[in-house]
């Protein structure tokens, strides 16, 4: 099931693993830390946008009682290898990845469908950045295939009214994300920075949007990911799984 | 000098003082933050909106290079109060107080003429919270005579190019702040979040706005405010001019 150049990797929760391929992309602490940001209640739907290798749909399953996770992900061999990582995981009844575009999801997807959209996107803008990467990288790293304006657009159509989006990203874009969602009627309900250290600027921000919602914000106490370099805080080690 | 019901308090820095009168409004920590906060260099105008008993362009003329300092206010009876604490301290070259409405600005002041905007406005919108105070502070609070969004037509009205605004407000309102900014031109790039101690939500935002610039928000590390109950930080006791 795993091929050359690939490796097979524990998720720290309910046994799970995933195949990842370092040459193509591999997931980082921002999904790791959506996964657990993100809330999926019961008999509910979540769609994961930009789903890359199947990482957030696969903790999805063991973080939150949702009764069906799909992830819709535009690169064929990252889609390939996230459907053995459900195959080897036994959630093909719960999770299933889609190969397609975010910018026709409302073709491949129902109008208000959704209770929860996940999306850790591409956070760089497709002028901007190394483009000295492998395509599979560079497309998830940056925003050629898709904006931040086309996952707001999508989760417009594909939430119901009160439906949740989770998304994390840079705090270098707040401005636009802030604003984009707002212009959408996503009204953005919660959010979190992320500090490496607690005397650093934070390097990532997770946000909650509410399909018309009204406004308010509602900002979190700092999530510090080291206590010193190497040494990750108590929450973190939480988050992951470790005992602590 | 000082009226009855009225007291005089220490700034703490350059020996200046403030007539305060608690039945109207006296400055809090945010006054205090926003006056570290905001950036004012040599031969640059300063325009305070919402200036109340002028606080802010008093501790302004001590923290900041800045040539001139004026401050808009539309209550007389604060405005009257402010008046006499700039004569008190003897900052009548520098700073000037004006009686009149923010909404007014584009007739009051000359387009393009400021290089720096600072404001601490009503965080409450005109419909919410407790009305049971006096006048003075339902309109300091509330956002009776003056919305978000005029104070940021007006800084677009009166700012120079790159000319830079500098706010404190509700992390509750950071969404429609973030979307308001965007749509006149001035964008958010700089952001600093105030949590009262290092384990719980912000209670306050500080904002750096830029007519005219290029997206990209940088966000400070966290401004935590006390150690434990009743005990400042270090970073707090110097912004407010003790020795640590």
């Amino acid at each position: 099931m795993i091929k050359p150049n690939e490796r097979l990797d524990d998720l720290g929760i309910n046994n799970l693993s995933i195949i990842q391929n370092p040459e193509f992309f591999c997931f980082g602490i921002d999904a790791v830390l959506l996964s657990d940001y993100a809330k999926g209640h019961k008999n509910e739907r979540i769609l994961d946008l930009c789903s890359g290798n199947g990482i957030l749909p696969i903790l999805l399953s063991a973080k939150t009682k949702a009764s069906e996770i799909i992830g819709l992900e535009i690169q064929k061999s990252l889609w390939e290898m996230s459907l053995r990582s459900i195959k080897y995981n036994n959630l093909s009844d719960k999770v299933k990845m889609i190969l397609g575009d975010v910018r026709d999801s409302t073709s491949l997807f129902d109008r208000n469908s959704f209770n929860v959209i996940t999306v850790n996107p591409p956070y760089m803008k497709a002028c901007g950045g190394k483009k000295n990467d492998t395509e599979e990288v560079r497309i998830a790293r940056h925003e050629e295939l898709c904006t931040f304006e086309d996952i707001i657009k999508s989760a417009d159509y594909l939430l119901k009214q009160k439906g949740r989006i989770y998304i994390v990203h840079r705090p270098l874009r707040l401005a636009e994300i802030m604003a984009t969602m707002v212009r959408y009627g996503i009204e953005p309900k919660g959010m979190r920075l992320v500090y490496p250290f607690i005397d650093k600027e934070p390097n990532l921000v997770l946000i909650e949007g509410i399909k018309g919602a009204a406004p308010e914000l509602r900002v979190a106490p700092p999530l510090v990911v080291y206590d010193s370099p190497g040494k990750y805080t108590k929450e973190v080690l939480k988050i992951y799984g470790y005992d602590t």
